[in-house]
């Protein structure tokens, strides 16, 4: 059986309606981000982003939405900030001591396409019977949005079927193979 | 500082130069999925799924060319495969026993913008000075490949700034939130 037949890469399913419920204010236990990082890595700080990129800035927020210990958070927050893929910026409330807050920076914006892919398998194949959890759609025309893989010549929907990989100018031999 | 604005999602540059080593001949050291996931989380499953999506497919294989114990790999081959993202077959080399080898699932190719995705944002954020170690292209006409997010209706190279995120019907409130 050649498994390979199957490959095309869809857009998710349209979603019937759309509850208007802050982000903060939805359960994140069903997000199929965070299900699909179950399966296939360590999710903390693909979490942290994911909630970074959906507008969550503090340390509380992060702690109580994402669901994670003070020490994983201040780690994972300090490594992705170290990255560059979080910037913090100091904020004040009202009668309180000054505070840093995390903001998504464009190096981190460069990850939201495996944001996209991973809550586009999660969608397919880890999704919640009633539906999607999040809807995204292109604003301008209204219809959903998918990750594709295309080619500089403006092909669009490649599958691993239409693409030769070959090895780059980077691809050195190993140093020692055991045969 | 609006660091929103710069996060138009680019195509790889293009490699000048391409040597013909097979994929287990190259040292994965340098390969960008894995310097990104050093950084974004834990690696080994995905970095199995990518040496399986390039073709490999024994255990020693994997071994050797990703570089991890035989525990963490059988664990999550073991994992890969009760997930349906990879699945075995019975191979004997002559005067051998049977063995399992592991191949791609339809469902495992589905990651694959996923590995594309990181793939991209590893060749512009932790590429080797060389150039690319791996360059997909497009059979058909030879352009380098690329992740890009698009529409339904067709509009591509999206960024966040031209979507818009609401909650789907499976987005319910949080049960029991501390504020």
């Amino acid at each position: 059986m050649d498994t390979r037949a199957d490959n095309q890469v869809r857009p998710p399913a349209r979603a019937d309606a759309a509850a208007e419920l802050g982000w903060l204010a939805i359960d994140a236990e069903n997000c199929p981000v965070r299900r699909t990082l179950d399966v296939v890595g360590e999710k903390w700080s693909l979490l942290i982003l994911r909630d970074a990129v959906n507008g969550v800035r503090r340390f509380d927020d992060f702690r109580r939405h994402v669901g994670m210990s003070d020490a994983v958070l201040s780690d994972r927050l300090r490594k992705l900030t170290a990255s560059g893929l979080l910037e913090t910026r100091p904020y004040r409330e009202p009668g309180a001591r000054s505070r840093l807050e995390y903001r998504v920076t464009a190096k981190g914006w460069e990850l939201w396409p495996v944001l996209l892919a991973l809550k586009q398998f999660g969608d397919r194949h880890h999704g919640d019977p009633a539906g999607l959890m999040l809807e995204i759609r292109h604003t301008d025309c209204g219809a959903p949005v998918h990750v594709t893989v295309a080619c500089a010549d403006g092909h669009t929907h490649l599958t691993h079927r239409d693409v030769t990989v070959r090895p780059g100018p980077a691809a050195r031999p190993l140093a020692d193979p055991e045969h």
